[in-house]
């Protein structure tokens, strides 16, 4: 062993779901949007001015800057972006979990968490989620070093009402909660009108899901100015520039489009409703999802075997061998004529199963 | 003081140069490209399928990463993509500078490295350049947690020969040495043959200089396997996706066509040096550049005051205002009618203070 290595960075990465490279296969398991960005997304991109790739981009990303916040009523210096939620939320985890005791989430939920903490050596503990996966506030009442909530939670889908998650914040007053929204546009209530009244609380939110811009890479966060200029100093001592030009045009044109946002959104829901009455009909026991997927379990297949006799029909859901969850598939919500061809090779699964 | 501000990582963030929002402006003060990019960036940017933009981009880059390894004539294996070499370098400095030895670069050297150990906290010490800003390779043969040195340096322009940089490697083959190459292609030989032989060699790379393309955000490291899997491993564990897809479709456009790389490269050596001279004949003192800028220090006139006099007719370039460089400007390479325009200014500003 080459003695450098001694000294490099001990780290288990994060495994996303697998990028199938094949055009022919139902994609759903990254909970990616089945439906194209805003069309002025498209036209921004053809009119692009490629000769000013050459200069640096705006490191202070201020128009994006300025169109969410117009977009959220909130003010410009209450607003973070990042490449992507996981930038900002690295950088998060990095800004503001320095201190000795543990910082909090649950032992069921998004597992970059744990990673990140891993990676930047902060300590952690991960309460246990109830039996019906739901969160016991009193969890969070005890000495820390920041809380981390992902609501609605992944992979669960379940949301918890922002009464409760206001008791964790207004409890924790002196350490950071971050409320992680990336699937908030599908359903509940956004806590972010409580980052006026509360200077701990930090809201997360992603372009990747209910935008449709998971490949342009755009998270952005919420908060009061402390916690966005301690944010900005950070980010600003890790790379001076992280979103490019096209990131910074492409996402201004993704939210100016609220209707088209809304008409997806709304596809999205109806979907998801439907398929959950229909898998719950052919014997699966599907949580009840305020995001775009379902949680699913069946009462008498393993959730391994339907992973992977979907994965060898070019269907792919997540499947995640950890306890307590190891019996449970996630699926992601695709266009409606998607998730009939899923829906009928769960029919063909159960037959094959019922048969042997 | 809110509680949770004790738990906040102190930083003191990099200031890039300024990046002025009017048009008007002849900007020769952050080293970016006068020369747009390749033109099949703008052919690829107007064909782009956005539709795709739903998706998450490839986590490993793989088609950039093989088209590069391709250009440079090493595996794929061997290189690792960022989001500009600033990403690359801060991943670099998490991922390997984690010993109780201080790192080591020049006292004077791109201002980022020591933002970055701070961040972190990673000790480091910074041996003196010596009076001609020239390195001295003894300053690098004690022990230490790590090295980096910029070749061509920066603000400096100066170009160490490879055969020095590699007694620096040869001597520290327990520690991982850096090479930021940000400026390689504008004069002097790399050490890239050099990491088949020393598996301590990292160097970094950039799109944003000599490709033109500091608004789409490209850096990349070259190195042995296993620094790259240690890269690799740290980045995944802080973000899966960092490289969005327009950055991944037009960075490969932006390597493919060597023909217009070569002859940009030509027209703005030949600018640099033709006004090198120009500025020689009007009292400058120019250091012998390899790189697309030039430092230079008037015999009469202090540089803060060139510098102000300058942002005043709208020419921008970059001053520092640090110990033993404050009399220094640095001067991008622009266009040969910004060059003009440049020392047409600089003779009406040495005119007006010879009045006086």
């Amino acid at each position: 062993m080459s003695e450098w290595m001694k000294n490099v960075r001990k780290t288990e990465p994060y495994i996303p779901g697998e990028q199938p490279k094949a055009d022919n296969v139902i994609k759903l398991n990254t909970n990616e949007n089945p439906y194209p960005p805003a069309p002025g997304v498209k036209k921004a991109c053809r009119e692009i001015n490629t000769d000013k790739f050459r200069l640096y981009p705006d490191p202070d990303v201020t128009e994006l800057t300025a169109v969410i916040a117009d977009y959220y009523g909130v003010n410009e210096s209450e607003v973070f972006v990042g490449v992507g939620s996981d930038d900002v939320l690295a950088m998060s985890f990095l800004t503001f979990f320095n201190s000795d005791k543990p910082i909090l989430f649950p032992d069921i939920t998004y597992s970059f968490y744990d990673v990140w903490a891993e990676l930047f050596g902060i300590p952690y503990k991960r309460p246990a989620l109830k039996d019906d996966f739901r969160i016991d506030i009193n969890d969070y009442m005890e000495p820390n070093g920041g809380i981390v909530i992902a609501n609605p939670n992944a992979p669960t889908s379940l949301y918890e009402p922002v009464s409760d998650i206001e008791k964790i914040i207004a409890k924790n007053s002196s350490s950071v909660v971050i409320v992680d929204e990336a699937y908030i546009d599908f359903g509940g209530e956004s806590v972010l009108p409580l980052i006026h009244r509360y200077d701990n609380l930090l809201v997360v939110r992603t372009f990747s899901k209910s935008r449709s811009m998971a490949g342009i890479r755009i998270g952005f966060a919420m908060g009061n100015p402390l916690l966005i200029n301690a944010l900005k100093d950070v980010k600003s001592s890790f790379n001076s520039y992280t979103m490019n030009m096209p990131a910074i045009i492409l996402g201004i044109e993704a939210v100016k489009d609220d209707v088209y946002f809304k008409n997806t959104l709304e596809k999205i829901i109806n979907t998801r409703n439907r398929v959950k009455a229909e898998l719950e009909e052919i014997g699966f026991m599907v949580l009840d999802s305020c995001s775009n997927f379902l949680f699913a379990s069946h009462e008498n297949i393993p959730a391994r075997v339907i992973f992977e006799k979907l994965r060898s029909e070019n269907i792919y859901v997540r499947y995640f061998d950890k306890p307590r969850i190891d019996n449970y598939i996630r699926i992601t919500v695709g266009t409606d004529s998607e998730m009939d061809a899923f829906i009928e090779a769960l029919k063909k699964i159960k037959k094959s199963v019922d048969i042997c």
